[in-house]
């Protein structure tokens, strides 16, 4: 089952020729969700393989124009590509509280009437994730709901395990976590549950188990009984488990608040984390609410993650093939992370890099003794 | 005294690596006069040698999400290019009644404080320019104004002229008109005072007048006494004055409402129109309040316009260089629109062109008998 990750955008602050503005997409099971969505991400997906089109989910980190100012004019455009009668699933977009109204807003003034419907779950931020003149409640907006648009959730944080509940299926469980910012906030992470093992041959042969039903019965978890009255329970003819992946995608942040972001981070097989500035200008960057390679890493080492993938860079710093004499380029941050790493894998981010995340090993069961 | 267009958005309904949303600038005497914004019209900046921070005016026809949705991004933009105490103009901002609100809440939710002043003045549409089922009243909102705004003007339709006055300078005049589209959409017209002429270097030796203060009286239209008691005017030394340039750019539509719009482009250097469907296809152009190559070429003829651009394409139709085997591609609209005009020139826009607009000859003043 693939799984992977595609820069759509990587630069800060604004969207260039060279970085586009903040969206990450996470492929899975078909299915294709987009993580911050900054002015031009629409038509970095048309110079992508990617389709817009195929976006089910969307999470907005938090609520500065370069991860947001893109947001109206790609729904609008997935619209016009959508036929009205598809009877498609609302798109699920989740962010912080106002970003129900801005997307009615954008929506209403342009008289645009989206040919699907959509559902807007808001994170309620606390005040101590940004400094205290900067913080904003903006809960008290109108009851204005567009007309292809569903109610959603009102989410807030669960004090005792510092997170926030987004999705629980059975596949999979995706939670935000707090970071400090100029502005409130949010990491999100997606993780899959176990993937069951596969059928050991060999094992049903010995029970004389033919293909069949109850081969899926054992496959789902369920215990059969033999017409010999011998009772089969799956653990008895399938292979170890797979162990689901983990992937963790960071808003802009200077910190977490709280342990609850180290918690659900912890040994993710990907971490996105941005670094705005380099170590050299570490007190600036933490002015502005930002990240420096060496925090990133410190971050990525404190949660035993498996690979760090650094973004979210100042326009300032080209990518590798565009730089030109006298530019600064990436390739200073790249040590700076290193230095901190131990074993994890370090990765710079550039626009449409896509990373694999592939399949775990499965995981030995314990041996009874 | 240099005057020229450059198209950084050509294409219709949503932006895309061949054709950026709707964006056209208008650079005369040092300032750079923007009409239209759509998503990535930044980016587009970026890529052309043209500076966004020389923005001084924004003209916005109507208020759909192509012609829109660059506008919060590329004023933040702007601001951080901009030094804070730079004691910069205010940029004015000129469009339909709505905008003034749309764009104090994108800047409010994203917590982006502008560097620069900035004044939004709005024009009040009539019900008259769209669909009765498509008009909406946005003059309802509320008094929210930005720390960085001024107070804008409330412009109404002069109904005797029908037009709009936006500009009234000794150098130039901007006035806007009325459109029929999907929803209020109006065309800008820029007209320039008549040049005067140049001092006669020969009919100054004639009067004894030497180069010196009195020389630039007499260029400001001021008649001065010499020593000798003789009245000298500016007629007397001036050369013939140079007629001044009409450049003329319509936001969406299907036709003007009323005569304002053929009066006021009338012999105009520069008509930019928009012909987003060729005239196979008339029918579906006006459906949905568009415009087709004939349709253009039929307004331009009636207004006796000396050059004709076509934009705002249709995103099926490419750019003649990115034309692959079966693409639509805008050859056959040339030939539609050639066929209906006389001895107009006619253009077919494309992003990052760039059209100059000449200084006309000087205009014979009617001899006397």
């Amino acid at each position: 089952m693939s799984m992977d990750v595609t820069f759509l955008g990587t630069g800060s602050a604004y969207p260039s020729p060279s970085r586009g503005a903040s969206a990450v997409v996470l492929r899975r099971e078909g299915e294709c969700w987009l993580f911050d969505c900054g002015e031009g991400t629409q038509t970095q997906f048309m110079k992508s393989p990617l389709k817009a089109g195929r976006i089910t989910k969307i999470f907005i980190s938090h609520l500065h124009g370069d991860h947001l100012f893109g947001l109206p004019g790609l729904l609008c455009t997935v619209s016009l590509q959508t036929c009205p009668t598809a009877n498609k699933q609302p798109i699920e977009i989740y962010g912080p509280v106002g970003l129900q109204d801005f997307i009615w807003r954008s929506l209403e003034i342009t008289r645009s009437q989206l040919a699907f419907p959509y559902v807007v779950h808001e994170l309620v931020p606390t005040p101590n994730q940004c400094p205290a003149e900067e913080f904003k409640d903006f809960s008290a907006k109108g009851d204005n709901i567009g007309s292809k648009e569903v109610q959603g959730r009102t989410i807030h944080l669960d004090p005792v395990e510092e997170s926030y509940i987004l999705i629980e299926s059975e596949q999979i469980i995706v939670k935000a976590f707090q970071l400090f910012h100029r502005i409130p906030s949010f990491g999100f992470v997606v993780e899959e549950s176990a993937h069951p093992g596969k059928l050991n041959v060999q094992r049903l042969k010995e029970f004389g188990i033919q293909p069949g039903p109850v081969c899926g019965k054992l496959k789902n978890g369920e215990s059969i009984v033999l017409e010999n009255g011998v009772t089969v329970s799956p653990s008895d003819v399938l292979e170890d488990p797979v162990p689901g992946r983990k992937v963790c995608i960071l808003g802009d942040c200077s910190g977490t608040v709280g342990d609850g972001g180290m918690r659900l981070c912890l040994e993710a097989d990907l971490l996105i984390h941005e670094a705005t500035l380099d170590d050299t200008q570490t007190e600036k960057a933490k002015e502005y609410g930002h990240s420096t390679p060496k925090m990133a890493a410190e971050f990525a080492k404190l949660c035993s993650v498996k690979k760090l993938v650094l973004t979210h860079f100042s326009q300032r710093y080209k990518p590798s093939n565009l730089t030109e004499e006298g530019d600064d380029d990436v390739t200073d941050m790249k040590r700076q992370a290193q230095a901190v790493l131990d074993w994890q894998e370090l990765v710079l981010a550039e626009d449409f890099m896509t990373i694999e995340i592939p399949m775990k090993k499965p995981k030995k069961k314990s041996v009874k003794i």
